[in-house]
């Protein structure tokens, strides 16, 4: 009974069996005899990624022993102990902390929001988001007005007086890159407050930057702008079933009274460090490739895909250059960024020193969009350097990095930007990053120990190659 | 204190939403006329699946409201109504079944097994293999013997007499396509009882065919091949994480008897049937593509990415073609196929039924390895189709579908095989599927909506292709 079906099950296995080895071969063969050298060591990088990586149980202790980590928290201060403490551990050739001045937000009490439709309380699940003001004590109690835009914002102008002003555009589905569709709605976020506040509005509540429809709320990082301090109002983020609910609500009832409650504080700057550690270069010790993430995140869930994974796979790129014996050139130097999310405080004290120091960046890769299955890189540098490191797409399509294109690098390493450096954006598949975004939801479980290890590999190898080639032939040197 | 990153974030921001409307036209223009009508169709396509498919809530009826469906269960038979029905509601041109014997395999009761170190009782997550014997009422105890393949076993011969043997060989990590790992595995599982009862073993263990160590068994198929039935043994899957500990219990002690004791039994086969609904071709309506997945699955958990996915995402193509507008020249039809875990009835059926009939097959799609984000095809089809499909990457590339190479189909179409038919198997990423593959974890919560949709999308482009242009170059007509 079972025979045709499995016989034909031997042949698909047999199949599925031969074919990673069938391929191998036959890609080399349109390779250069240079070029099976470097495939040889990136093939190498990879078995190693996988088999022998420590990355997993790294985001392991950092998600769950440590959790959530905001700038200027206590769990912040813990993770730079910890991060200090796995870089000695992985053999470094030297560590360091680097002092920068961090944004102190708490959040306070539980958040708390609700209205009454037929008699009926609907809590709403939502998160103030980071730099907010407070309530008051006794909260706000107000109508809401929904608008889906910014400009719809400023159009009704004076209308906005008195309100909770109810930002709700959605993603954009349509976009196939999902940071597309963040990139479309995010204003709203950040700008929401300093346009409402500019009207007399009393708060702003947001639809969640996320494509799911589910009941956590995703928060986030905004800015009151240009506004006097007297105009700034509090501002949080609504789960989208709750932004969902409140505008079919909105709809159907010509008035609806939100009571909204938060006790979040803006506490004074605070001394935190960017964790740096590195690898010496044999022959260019001055010239520095810098491979980072962040290490603080939000607090509501672990920081798992922001940003855990890119710190564990970037201090796993030295790791591997470590474990298969490769010896750079040029320095190999890892840096865990402090405070991405709410000012980029470790971002601009590492560009600082680079600008006084005599070292010479030469390129530097950022991790900060999760920890999914690897798809390729975004490349900012000059013509001749990015032309470059697509050249490079034949040795690493093997490993599903088709995606390698001009764009943006990431916000900790941009800082760096000139015409000599290669500032590189690691990109793995979106699909799934905004599911978690700034939401409790982003916590170890939602990581898969393979795309994280991938990742680390398709790092490591391009770090590599940079160390290689880059500028052997470009006019431009740093 | 935030103005520095926040007009990084917004210049971010901005260069996000502007990529996807700045790439678009600049790829356009490398296209020809014809090719740019494609281009919009295919879009099309993507726009509504992501925003008006049903994908994802027929999932969640048949996964949930119904759950794990193994061939001759009375979930089987609920799934084939509920697969009747929804393709009724669907709209398409006809519904209909097609009637399938399949082997009705029963697990009865839990199954137990545990071993004793040191006075302290340690239990092993098992469960059954499909198609295994029971063990006695009482159960087996017997010494463990660990191998790591059918070599190993067939050279110990006689050695295993009275001995439950271990077959433990791991997935190579290394590999980057998982399906390639379980290829080089899964012959343990299929052919471990068989060689080992041949030599008068006990029973069988056999280490779940995943990469991930947890403490959930997978289960799957076994043979007991041309050995007479005097030989058959029992057979179960081990999790991981039980595996990994008994490795080292071996290597500790010198000898370990395992208790082991499963109920399953295998009943006569029954009737089923494959669920059937087409779209009527214009021009040719005895021509017919199908597009399919297989509508069974295992017990333990609820079949979502095996094969739920693959059975709602061929539902949406044509559900696609109909929110479209798209009349196709040919026939297109789903079929949701009874039976590809345990012997393939349904296909042989199907396959069967195709050579009695006068319509002509022209191509073929199968989505059975997973619901994960896209990759790509492979195809198994003469040279030219091979070309002509490998031609439409420039078309496909924008949705990630880079992957389009020579290779295997699918079982459920595999029999439809011949010169002139074009055989597509539809591949998503493959990272995270053995970590659920016949095991209780492949649940709903495990689908990711977008992904899921976005491989409908995938299928109902390259069926729109196919239709379109399938042989009108090609020398080979079928």
């Amino acid at each position: 009974m079972k025979t045709p079906k499995l016989l034909l099950l031997s042949f698909i296995v047999l199949l599925a069996a031969c074919k990673e080895n069938k391929e191998t071969p036959k890609a080399n063969s349109a390779l250069s005899e240079n070029e099976k050298v470097d495939a040889a060591n990136i093939k190498s990088i990879f078995n190693t990624a996988l088999t022998q990586g420590k990355s997993y149980e790294w985001l392991r202790e950092l998600t769950t022993d440590i959790g959530g980590r905001m700038s200027g928290s206590p769990e912040a201060a813990k993770a730079v102990l910890w991060g200090e403490q796995v870089m000695k551990d992985a053999g470094l050739d030297s560590v360091w902390l680097q002092p920068a001045m961090v944004p102190h937000w708490i959040r306070g009490e539980k958040e708390v929001a609700n209205y009454i439709v037929d008699g009926k309380k609907i809590d709403i699940a939502l998160t103030a988001l980071g730099g907010s003001i407070a309530t008051p004590k006794e909260g706000i109690t107000a109508e809401v007005i929904e608008v889906k835009s910014i400009e719809e914002a400023e159009k009704l102008g004076e209308k906005l007086r008195g309100k909770i002003v109810f930002f709700n555009r959605p993603f954009d589905d349509t976009l196939i890159n999902t940071f597309s569709a963040y990139g479309g709605c995010v204003d709203q976020r950040v700008n929401g407050a300093a346009t409402a506040g500019k009207y007399g509005a009393k708060a702003v509540l947001v639809r969640s930057m996320t494509s799911k429809i589910d009941d956590y709320p995703h928060t986030g990082t905004m800015r009151y702008g240009d506004i006097p301090e007297s105009q700034y109002i509090p501002t949080a983020a609504i789960s989208t079933i709750a932004a969902e609910r409140l505008s079919i609500h909105l709809k159907e009832q010509t008035k609806i009274k939100v009571y909204f409650k938060q006790s979040c504080k803006n506490l004074p700057k605070t001394k935190s460090f960017n964790v740096i550690g590195q690898i010496t270069g044999t022959e260019n010790p001055e010239k520095v490739l810098v491979v980072g993430g962040h290490l603080d995140s939000w607090d509501l869930g672990d920081g798992a895909h922001d940003d855990g994974t890119g710190i564990v796979q970037s201090l796993e790129v030295l790791h591997l250059f470590k474990t298969n014996n490769i010896k750079p050139k040029n320095t190999i130097r890892v840096v865990f960024f402090m405070d991405e999310e709410q000012g980029g405080g470790g971002a601009d004290a590492y560009a600082k020193a680079v600008k006084t120091s005599k070292e010479i960046h030469i390129g530097a890769i950022e991790s900060d969009a999760g920890g999914h299955t690897p798809r390729g890189f975004t490349i900012d540098a000059n013509p001749e350097n990015t032309e470059l490191l697509k050249s490079w797409k034949k040795l690493l399509a093997p490993y599903g990095l088709h995606d390698i294109t001009k764009g943006g690098s990431g916000a900790d390493i941009s800082p760096l930007k000139s015409e000599a450096v290669t500032l590189v954006g690691y990109r793995p598949d979106s699909q799934r990053y905004f599911d978690y975004h700034h939401a409790a939801t982003d916590t170890f479980d939602k990581v898969n120990k393979r795309e994280l290890e991938l990742g680390s590999a398709s790092m490591a190898s391009l770090i590599y190659l940079m160390d290689k080639y880059l500028y052997s032939n470009s006019p431009i040197k740093p």
